[in-house]
């Protein structure tokens, strides 16, 4: 061919184009041979375009036409037929036409494929997918699936859509190194060693978090970065060893400010790269309210089914696994003024539950450090049976009018010592639920929210002292500032929490920006003025030359996109991830190194995996 | 005060908001205590206004006044009034208002500063700057600065205008991993030990190379990324640990294309941020000429003067030194077909170079590995005097005319066995003279253009095999594809730099797509199939399913960056670098860690640091 450079792409061509001569490069996605005719699927990023190989095509043409296998790269020169009406594909974007080769030229050939790279399903309808490893080994051929092109190109389609809006508020992107000094608190570390100054070490950032700080004390007054961060973690379900996220900071704001610019960031986001609406504001849901209506400071909001409290059935019958639920006071209730019996009303769902579908919920509330889960029904007489209905014979009038219960409700019930824990059982308990009965609301696919009023100190009792329950850069709410040292279990945190779906989606909080008060913080939780200095000496120094009020919040990428792709695992949204043991089994790293490599860096292994 | 947020910035005020009730928030850059009336320069990030505290003010807001010291953070309520006509300030964006505070809030008070925060000059003019290490140890202080602010903020700038442009043309950016295999090849990586594999490591990209080649082979066509990274080179000059670079990569491309893409890219960053005008196409040099006439493959060519070659005066006369370079015929000669005698003729500068100017110029040359620099002059009456005149003598007629000499010029040459030799030392003493006589066009502030036609084989002399002059995946130019093995010297890669003002700004080229070529090169620079399994493995055998034509490029954004804001280092463009020791002086990583996380990763350090 004498210019094999494609004139337009797979999927772009319509009946408008019919007659025109065009090349096509792309990928043999696969081929039919109907004897003297033979038809290409040809596939880009862009969609996928018909050739057909027939009269135009010399016999050369069709020798090569002929030997063409699944992934061979190739070029077609051709021009644009439409397809005979009863060949139109309505559901291909270029479904009305064909392209009648002419010519073809072979770039490279293919070896016989490890998984394919069309959608392959089972009689049942389900998805063939290799396994994980096989599809990381050839990460390449699984990123040209449709499913991971789509997935990397809205990611591509997010970061931008993120950008245009951040640089159209003002925000300046600026990069923040990577080569930072390691500090002992928080998660684990991963350290860069040093050739040049035996013995000493880089970190690499859990995020950008003192940095984006110090760029607030030197003015840039509205920063964001899209932030690689790293966390040496165990493996655990969806955790990699770096991630990315949308990191932002802003001087001379307040939480409103601070929240209402995410919430037009995601609305914009959302917008631009879903044809999505958001709503103008998000719900915002104090923490108490969060663990005791729904049992977690990330509840899945697709779907209303709030826990109640059931503190007043205590007295209502001699059962004795409610009166402690009820009845305790440890310091949690003290602060939260809430019991520890929670109560779940599952509305129409007595028939859909046997003992053994009640058996596994209560698996669940269990796994949670629940006691048990304590249930009955409400029969087609109003009356209770099953579980623990014996109890409470002749209350249900009064029970049920409290607890909103009616006829064929199956009523759900965690009691333990501490409210907290009462909650989250019982709330892992809601959201196997909302799973189960598919109770979302297919008008609701992404429910935002905001958490705020966390409580700021929490008191550690292995250790027998407060320590914060965010960062120690959080700035407590100012009506409590009177109070902390006398207090501390009262006082609120200036933090929010964006949740979305389930999961959380961004931290953020307000940050100390007076000496004092930081001084104050740092004396609550017990951190000597020497520890203080040494792992965060500068950036306290900083804060004596004239710190600005500030806050921010850092939404995570991968989450974002898992969501918005409506996948289940952030590996399903980044090009090249780790496995969960931290490897990636393409290019099989973590690997040895020479010996060469570690003696410059005056290191010895101590241990070494076989 | 009641709500002390901003309504306004520092830089926005003008006559038109006369009369209006402002909240202003930033830092108090000067006051000026003028009894009874104090004004205070308040400045933020878009620019400065002057606040006056007279009678507007109460007595305990002018007693808040008084005690406002440089770099406080304040919040100040006032009216905007016009100033007095004598007292506008044309220089300033703001100057013709100030703001009659009412009100004013200490956010945050300041200590003593190390330096100053505004410009300060020497009685002669030159700026005075702190020295670097104090800056870096300060650094939020020192971006406080308006040169820094300038650079950061344009950096931001660059960077958006660079996503907005290749997201337009259809690219996608993708996040490759920093977390990849170690390769023993080309400079050292640095390693991030792994604490879950014990005695395997991590190693950080010295650049998105492997990954971005195979989401060509992935078919995402037109990639990119401002990416982080890393190379663990010794200390010399201008070098980061962390680095950022604009990565793209393109299929089913040609080396046009790219080019075109390239320069459509710097014409939108330059014309979008910079308001300047850079023309449609790059001047395109290849590799021979750029040395034969500018002694470098990153000429500066704001001024242009060209090295001429002088063979022909080694007949003219017995001078010895001449005839070697003349008359050589070494590997490179061959390979070029140029001589190693050069010379440059500078114009009207006679008079300017004293026998002390021309032994400086002379270092230079010997610097970069001349023997000498030979030199004389064309006087008033067009006989030559000084130097090597007295060789010449009569022969000035015929010299002058082929070198294009007149009188008052400056001739000098250097002659070298080796023609490169011979070019890069007389080049180095050209980019002198350009500083020295100043003999930039300032109608050409940015001089852009393409190297192209790069050797793609180097002999090397002591190993005594050839090697690639770039990395192994260049594709050779097709002409030479069936002479590779038998005359690999003549070989040109698909190879192209892009140069500008003398820096090289970014590296390129055309990949190989095609196993066997890639295979064939392997053979050539003596890499065994072990070696290049072990190393590239991965790589090659994703290219066995079908890898498009493909080619690339990646502009340093560092040094982009400081070119733009005619900076001399990429400290000044880098937020938070580090020093020339590769640690930063402001939390003073690298730093020696706990030897629990030493433990934890399975190491021992066989030599440490004082």
């Amino acid at each position: 061919m004498e210019n094999s450079k494609r004139t337009v792409t797979c999927g772009e061509l319509t009946k408008a184009d019919v007659g025109k001569k065009v090349v096509l490069n792309g990928w043999v996605s696969r081929t039919r041979d109907l004897g003297g005719l033979i038809f290409i699927r040809l596939r880009d990023r862009y969609g996928i375009t018909q050739v057909m190989v027939g009269d135009n095509a010399s016999d050369e043409v069709k020798k090569i036409a002929a030997s063409l296998k699944s992934e061979y790269c190739i070029a077609v020169e051709g021009v644009v037929a439409a397809r005979a009406e009863k060949d139109v594909n309505k559901d291909m974007a270029t479904g009305e036409i064909e392209v009648e080769a002419c010519d073809i030229e072979i770039f490279t050939t293919s070896q016989e494929l490890p998984f394919s790279i069309e959608e392959v399903r089972q009689k049942d309808g389900t998805l063939v997918v290799a396994n994980e490893d096989l599809r990381l080994k050839y990460r390449y051929l699984d990123l040209r699936r449709e499913p991971m092109q789509h997935n990397i190109i809205l990611r591509s389609a997010v970061t931008f859509a993120t950008r245009e809006f951040l640089t159209s508020k003002g925000f300046l992107e600026i990069e923040t190194p990577t080569f930072i000094k390691s500090t002992p608190e928080g998660a684990r570390d991963y350290l860069v060693p040093s050739r040049v100054h035996p013995g000493k070490f880089y970190s690499l950032p859990q995020s950008p978090q003192l940095y984006k700080q110090l760029l607030m004390v030197s003015g840039f007054d509205k920063y964001f970065q899209i932030a690689r961060c790293y966390r040496d973690e165990d493996a655990r379900g969806d955790r990699q060893p770096e991630f990315t996220q949308i990191d932002m900071e802003m001087s001379f704001t307040n939480r409103e400010e601070v929240l209402d610019t995410t919430e037009e960031l995601m609305r914009h986001i959302f917008k631009k790269t879903l044809n999505y609406e958001l709503p103008v504001h998000f719900d915002r849901i104090s923490w108490d309210d969060a663990f005791d209506l729904y049992g977690s400071d990330k509840p899945d909001l697709r779907f209303d089914m709030k826990m109640q409290d059931a503190a007043f059935m205590a007295d209502l019958s001699d059962f004795n696994a409610f009166k402690a639920g009820a009845a305790n006071a440890d310091k949690n209730i003290e602060r939260h003024k809430r019991s520890g019996l929670k109560a779940l009303v599952v509305k129409n769902a007595a028939d859909k539950y046997s003992r053994k579908h009640i058996e596994a919920l209560e698996a669940v509330a269990k796994i949670n450090h629940a006691k048990g889960l304590a249930w009955m029904k409400v029969d087609a007489e109003g009356k209770f049976e099953g579980g623990i209905s014996k109890f409470f014979a002749g209350k249900e009038a009064e029970i049920c009018s409290r607890l909103g219960a009616e006829k064929n409700d199956l009523l759900l019930f965690v009691s333990d010592e501490k409210w907290q824990t009462a909650c989250v059982a019982l709330g892992a308990v809601r959201k196997q639920l909302g799973k189960d009965l598919n109770l979302y609301n297919p008008k609701d696919e992404f429910h935002f929210a905001w958490i705020i009023d966390f409580p700021y100190f929490a008191w550690n009792e292995e250790e027998n002292h407060w320590e914060t329950e965010h960062h120690m850069f959080t700035l407590p709410q100012k009506k409590y500032w009177d109070t902390l040292e006398s207090d501390p279990g009262s006082v609120k945190g200036d933090l929010y929490d964006l949740v979305l779906n389930g999961y959380e989606l961004a931290s953020g909080s307000m940050r100390i920006n007076d000496p004092a008060l930081q001084e104050r913080i740092f004396e609550i939780v017990g951190y000597s003025r020497e520890r203080a200095e040494k792992a965060f000496g500068f950036l306290v120094q900083a804060f004596k030359f004239g710190a600005p009020p500030h806050g921010g919040i850092a939404p995570g990428l991968d989450r974002l996109i898992m969501l918005m792709c409506h996948e289940e695992s952030i590996h399903e949204v980044i090009a090249f991830p780790k496995n969960n043991l931290a490897m990636s089994p393409m290019d099989e790293c973590p690997s040895a190194v020479d010996q060469s490599q570690l003696d410059d860096l005056h290191l010895k292994c101590t241990e070494v995996e076989k």
